[in-house]
């Protein structure tokens, strides 16, 4: 029995070879890292020399605090990344005695098995930010669940806690609310194109466990064409050139925005937030009013609005939309829930309660990579507001291998996420800082759905999940470019379709290949029930054994899941051998 | 009995809505198209408002040109395609007599049935281009065998038929050769990752059934580091501050280029050209001779090639290169086998033989658009060579929104291939117009692998199908966007993951949908032989039967397929009902 006190070591075991080979007519720089190099970073690392061994199915790994059934759910989880279906293992010598059989997670403090994380969760492993968030739209394409919940995991293994569901926009109304159940039956693109309740809790429960929480975005006073469907007396109708119902290409549809002074726009809001709260264990919601410029412009064009705001003393769109933001504010304060806005909210001088989240999402554009959110960042948090930041992280911008240089091709689109450090240019005092709270990376739904979710996200996301984890001084790029694609080749054996970031190869288990793990039921939630899993064959081989991520990663996975679902202020892992 | 001259006409029966709803507050200009819309658009097209029926079991295809093995595989791969797997159909009307029971393909003049196609193949339904071709990369990623065999059923379905495969680079060597074996066995990335004779001899058979020539590219003198892991006898050192073996950082690795003056190098190209011509039926081999500056580079730091140039009197690195085309292209006239070069070498002004096809790809960049490369052919094509034209179609070079304008989002990707047109600033004699015989997109591998190459081809190859095939005056781009959007559900519907190009949705095929088709056997040819594809649930339905395309498709398909695969001048489709 031997104690460690932290965080990894290097165990034995699979093949599964990653070896890189890069595009010769440019040799990249940076240094190659080892097929069990870790990401995202952890903030602290002891790497032993000692080589172990597991078998599969002789492993015990257990917690000293049970029951939890996100502990012993994370243990299971964890089952086929230990032992990868198809996967051929090496086996170990037959009179070797260094053989891992226990391993137990400490839990110190006999803290409470927490049911759900939220921000006051203490987060003592001291990731870098508590804020590592995606954001999904499932509005302009719908998303179905097996995907969400696939997108969960992977999020999981990179260490990121938040899922922003902005899940309702002008394009569709796929929520299916019991309150207003007409909303998605005439705003979802088809009856097939809906998340039912069921489907709802399904995912927040499927996240709960990954330690992931989920805020919902609903999104006003703008991007409500969805609503209308249903409800068009909530929509207030574009006018141009005097006359009503017009769609004007490159500024707006003919009827997209809250009628800010429609008496059922309050109680709609009123009654379907409550819905959601109820739904939603997050105590936060996106309110999104996100580009209220349109909206504006779209009031301002509507006769009985201007009348209104002469005969009420509005002097301006500002005012109005201050005005509609005022009365959200006030159903949200009855809800006991705490707003998440976009930085538009901010921009229009609209006081908001304490704790108010603002994110930031202007000051770079796809071809603009320079840091001009930075400014933002300081004001917010200066002005006692919480801040995520999501400007330098959309990855919905994709551009072929131009990066800050003239050279194509090696320089690849990861850099650009990558090297943003959301503290480069903050001037704030050590108060402020502590509220920017981290960053969201956001995939815009235009051009994304099933087909190309996943491999838009990732391993792209990863980059964004490292910078929010780990230590400031983890950003060596070019190191870590070789990193990441040790983790890409990780992410692919758990069946993830992550997207080549450099020239080479995995192993056979590339998609297309015979054992492509992307539609194994241990890594998939649409066919049929994952179950009988593991059945890895193992098969001697003389070979040279690789060492393998596996039990590394699942140490620091599920070390990172206890931190993250408990209030633990240290904990030890200990394995027998 | 009714016998109608050509080409198409509305069938029914499915459901598979493919409504598209846009971005409200960007509407966007164009017609929307019928669900059953065309791509590419037909030379020819007559459309009848006759509503037939087909009924699975019920209907039989048959050609008047029996035996041939071409045809009668062709409409064995449409059954799936006619009756989709898992897809709910609509049932006719009880009493209804306008169902189709027979579709007989009758082929004029009595053509042989061709075994393989060729340049010279009579295409007479005068397809605007006869080389409507896409460039694979298979050396900076492995691409398995399955995927290439998908992607060329998409190619088909777009009238692509020309597969150039790059099969090998620096990167890797894949192919498998009997004579040199150890080129993919110390050369390929691993022994899963090599092309062996019988995938290729598979790959060639799949795609002559399909109507598509495989163009092999061996691409030399540069690009040729994987070669020397067997065989470095044929590669120069590279030298630099009188060191050899000096990998530059933005220019070439130690080791990645023929060395010329070495006469192994010519035996090897001799022996290796020998068995690629008897392996592919293409007349065609393309020799790359792409980038070789960066050769000449290399070429002139190795001291021996520099004292070797003086000894012979070769004074400049444009001389070596010619002689070095020279002799290859001496192999290449005793094994009659045509060259395909990439315009390098037409720029460095080696005479080249008749019939030599060159290859543009200069003139354009990632973020250019312009049509830089318009002067090329005009000059290549006036100097007597063909010509293909690849410098807009480089697929590889993905952005997001911005085209031609400042509004982000709605601008696609699209419309920048889509509005090339080959011959607009032709200015050619008319001899010199019929020796631009058509062009290639390309899919450059450095990010490219199983995880988003068909995703990343479709449907924006389509855009560039389109204007290969149809004519010059189908070209308006905002009709058209819509006309590709439901051509994009069609492929979704035959399994492929083509990627949305606007809002919106097809239905519940959608990818992680339940009745996704991207794992039907019916479309795929890794997991198990396609074998009782056509269990198609009929059922009951009171909701408005949609038009569907699969009649439509299916006819234009074998059409053109016929056309393409046999010297047929004219051609009718007859049906009974």
């Amino acid at each position: 029995m031997l104690h460690r006190s932290l965080l990894l070591l290097y165990l034995a075991v699979i093949t599964s070879s990653e070896i890189l080979f890069l595009a010769v007519d440019l040799p990249l720089k940076g240094k190659r890292s080892p097929p069990n190099a870790i990401w995202p970073h952890p903030q602290e690392i002891q790497i032993s020399n000692d080589l172990l061994y597991i078998r599969p199915g002789h492993i015990m790994i257990s917690s000293d605090m049970e029951p939890c059934d996100i502990i012993a759910k994370a243990i299971q989880r964890y089952q086929p990344v230990f032992f990868p279906p198809k996967l051929t293992m090496h086996q170990p010598p037959a009179d070797t005695s260094n053989i891992l059989r226990s391993l137990t997670l400490n839990v110190l403090d006999n803290p409470q098995c927490e049911q759900y994380i939220q921000y006051n969760s203490n987060e003592t492993c001291n990731p870098r930010f508590q804020h590592r968030g995606v954001l999904l739209d499932s509005s302009r394409h719908f998303l179905p669940v097996p995907l969400i919940k696939k997108n969960l995991d992977v999020m999981a293994y990179n260490k990121l806690n938040v899922f922003h569901w902005h899940f309702v926009d002008n394009q569709s109304f796929p929520f299916e609310s019991r309150t207003f159940p007409n909303l998605s039956r005439q705003g979802a693109f088809s009856s097939d194109h809906v998340y039912t309740p069921e489907d709802v809790t399904s995912i927040i429960e499927h996240a709960r466990l990954l330690g992931i929480r989920v805020i919902p975005e609903i999104d006003t006073p703008g991007h409500t064409y969805s609503w209308g469907k249903s409800m068009p007396e909530l929509i207030t109708v574009c006018w141009a050139n005097g006359k009503p119902y017009q769609a004007i290409y490159g500024q707006h549809g003919e009827m997209e925005i809250f009628n800010p002074i429609e008496p059922r726009v309050y109680s709609t809001m009123d009654a379907l937030l409550r819905e959601v709260k109820s739904i939603f264990p997050s105590n936060y919601i996106h309110l999104g009013n996100i580009e209220s410029i349109v909206s504006n412009f779209v009031r301002r064009s509507n006769p009985n609005i201007s009348r209104w705001m002469t005969d009420n003393k509005i002097n301006s769109t500002r005012d109005l939309h201050s005005y509609y933001a005022n009365r959200i504010l006030d159903i949200m304060r009855n809800i006991s829930a705490i707003p998440i806005v976009w930085q538009d909210v901010w921009d229009e001088k609209v006081e908001l309660p304490p704790g108010t989240i603002v994110q930031i999402w202007k000051g770079t554009s796809d071809d603009d990579i320079s840091d001009e959110w930075a400014p933002y960042l300081n004001e917010i948090a200066g002005q006692g507001y919480n801040v995520i930041l999501s400007s330098p992280w959309y990855i919905n911008y994709i551009n072929y291998g131009h990066y800050r240089t003239n050279t194509t091709i090696v320089n690849l689109e990861f850099f650009k996420y990558y090297e943003v450090e959301p503290l480069r240019d903050f001037s704030g005092s050590d108060d402020a800082k502590i509220r920017i709270l981290g960053g969201e990376a956001c995939l815009w739904g235009e051009f994304v759905d099933g087909t190309n979710l996943l491999a838009r996200l990732w391993p792209k996301t990863a980059a964004v999940a490292e910078r929010l984890w780990s230590a400031a001084s983890v950003n060596n790029s070019k190191d870590a470019q070789f990193r990441l694609d040790v983790h890409r080749c990780r992410l692919l054996r758990r069946g993830i379709p992550a997207q080549p970031i450099l020239n080479g190869y995995c192993g056979n288990y590339e998609l297309s290949m015979p054992n492509a793990m992307i539609n194994d039921p241990a890594f998939n939630y649409d066919i049929s029930p994952a179950t009988d899993l593991i059945t890895t064959t193992i098969k001697s081989n003389s070979a040279t054994s690789y060492l393998f991520d596996a039990i590394s990663s699942m140490i620091t996975s599920i070390f990172a899941s206890l931190l993250l679902l408990m209030n633990i202020t240290l904990a030890t892992i200990s394995f027998k051998y």
